[in-house]
């Protein structure tokens, strides 16, 4: 049986390599999440827990993958951003979506009973994953912009949407009816008349998505000292504006 | 808030459809799972309960990609062959590599404890994905037989590397000096005549590997009669000679 | 002044080598021709000698480049079918589109004078060019019936059209008029009714292109005896149908 | 003949645009130009008609293609940079660097009697071509310094090998031998000691390439006043260091 003989196959795999000095964006997308939330009886318009979970995850990944200088998330979705200059799986496309991809999975479901009161899912939960490149800074700052500008967008109207229904007493239909052309203002002052919500007073986590940066930290020593050490961090704040890029210029700094 | 003003960012994303009317291969592999599986005492050489949970997972992913018509396991590692007209993900790379690389994880993690008697591992499991393409007949067959005969080539190392630490008394170290540069025959003479093993009747499952194909089984009805009903069935079987390929011709047939 | 501080600028050229066992299909098409055909007085509907400038190009295309089994041109393209198992620029995609282009924009220039009577066009003619990979025997022969069919349908309208101007004193918006909607049929009567021309008896290489294969022709030898050689010869025939492929199985027998 | 039956077949070809936002750089190379320049009685170790030619036919490429703001020649090549934001072609690959590529020869051919004696060359000219991205403003720097770089070095090694050649008698795998680990002070040293050449004076042509770039000059009006033109123009300058730079800061600008 000559192995050498039927090795050729491999000369067929493509070289998918990242173009170099550019931003490498892996985002992974919960698969069937609208179906998978309703049959987990996930809280409308948000539940606290499957975010919490989808941050779980997301962190194992970043502790993993140590070129991954930032990751954003929200709903059931996570980008994670890669340094310019990472070098990790030679910058191997298939191989930076799949493992990013895998690992995000697999702490998902590792960790699901940390926070649902279920031992595991009804079925196993599938993300798809893709790999984006973004030469500039400003591209890198704008598709930032703009996962975390659709994150408004989707709770401000799942807020309104599921206000209407549970405090309303709407069905899901009339609901969507009352909601078709209206404007972020209209919504608001849904929220506020009929329901005595202050939209800009709804959790941060919520209207902002979660933002995982490293930062250093002082942890405590024995000896009643303190050291720096470089821990993941959560945050829910804006991100579309200058002043986190201001306060993290070192995310963007380098060539 | 704009969204069109950062929606540009879309335009960044690659079209990676495959090729037309070629084979395409999704093959996962174990991230680090010579670790992993010493980590949880998988039985030496062959766990043949880790087998079975990989093969689980595979079943899983046939269930949901119903364009796969044929996959192929061996160790850690499980390729999922498409049919070469698939449509599905509109042949796109990433989306096949991603999908089905998240739903193995998945499956792996899920059907965890039915296979060990930890509820869960000590770490989140992780494989990595990639696609392949392969224009003819030929190509895809070699591309399976190569796998085969990789199975059949480190099963007898494996078999006789074991034998020699757990029957022989040698350290891992004595037992690969003393494999250095042997052939198979020599392999198959350690075996017979130190171990009393005869190699060719260890467990079809471990010298070969599992074959999942979809086939027509009857299916009791009510009545008392039967229908054909499409399957998902597992066989330990040669890939690499012409026989299964005649038997199967529908594989292959087309277009 | 350190040659290595800016060398590392090549790791960013892509690797965009064609899949293996595929036929690859160089096509040259004439950029803005309908213009440089006005501008050079190209005989209406079609002009013999402009025809047969693209075949000389892509004759020295073809000796140049040995792995090229077919080439087919018609009106101002050409297609160049390279054989599966070339290894011509190891099989790197722009290498190969941008060689062909160039060599047969240039011979086209080249020998301009020996088909038009002024020493060169107005100015520098220009063909782009593109690589395009098909992985079957069928998917090639409908690549190139494709093209033919194109040629038919163009040269039955272009016939009819310019027999309308030329010969029926039609405007060519009114001729454009008359023919809307028109079936093949249509064109064959109008040509016979009005212009007594059957279509069917027009010259080959305008009804089917020109095919350009090699051929081993006999060579007299000095000696009085003959020996085999190869050649390319230009054919106008039918490709769509199998009795060429059947005379010419070589084309595409093997793996 | 169903048009439509056949048509499929474009569906096999891949869309290749390049990433946004990004220097496209398209190089086009002769190819076998130390035959063609030999074959050609090109002087040694400069041919200034020849290297006037190839900027002519740089030059018919930036006409046609406004969206190239520099072009770099040295040797037998050219580079093209296209604007970051061209849309030209939708950015495709081959489309790019097949039509420069092809132009670029047409050119080259097409004015080869204005610069040369013969009317044309003994056999087609051929050019190579290739696309290759840069993110950055400093990485396309980069890649004009490494060309810039590369005539350096070469013309000082060819001034150095055809003057102990052509005025030292020697032969030329003497020069050669001579020449084996010199550094460029010692190939200095032996110009100006063997053979009374200061490098240094020798002319920018030569020395620093050719460098393409738009600049507005006042072209005078009938009515003796002047307005501002666009035009081509060569410099033969340094574009290694920021001096260039600064004066052209329009050419990184943006976006």
């Amino acid at each position: 049986m000559a192995k050498s003989k039927f090795e050729y196959v491999r000369l067929f795999e493509f070289d998918d390599r990242c173009l170099l000095n550019t931003w490498i964006v892996v985002r992974v997308d919960g698969k069937g999440f609208h179906k998978f939330s309703t049959e987990h009886d996930y809280e409308k318009p948000n539940d606290i827990k499957a975010l919490s979970l989808m941050t779980k995850a997301a962190t194992s990944v970043m502790e993993e993958f140590k070129d991954i200088c930032l990751a954003y998330g929200q709903s059931d979705e996570y980008s994670f951003v890669f340094r310019k200059e990472t070098q990790a799986y030679s910058r191997r496309s298939a191989k930076l979506s799949t493992n990013v991809c895998s690992l995000f999975t697999s702490a998902f479901l590792y960790y699901w009973s940390e926070y649902f009161t279920s031992s595991r899912p009804l079925y196993p939960p599938v993300f798809d994953g893709r790999t984006v490149l973004y030469p500039s800074n400003q591209n890198i700052r704008d598709y930032l912009s703009w996962r975390q500008a659709d994150c408004h967008i989707n709770n401000l109207y799942n807020t309104t949407f599921w206000a209407l229904i549970l405090k309303g007493g709407l069905t899901p239909s009339e609901a969507e009816q009352k909601l078709k052309g209206t404007l972020s203002g209209d919504k608001n002052e849904i929220l506020f008349s009929q329901f005595a919500i202050n939209y800009n007073t709804e959790p941060d986590m919520l209207r902002k998505g979660t933002v995982l940066v490293r930062r250093k930290v002082p942890v405590a020593l024995p000896n009643g000292g303190t050291r720096e050490k470089s821990q993941i961090i959560q945050e829910h704040i804006d991100i579309i504006g200058d002043e986190f890029w201001d306060k993290n210029s070192h995310l963007l700094s380098i060539s």
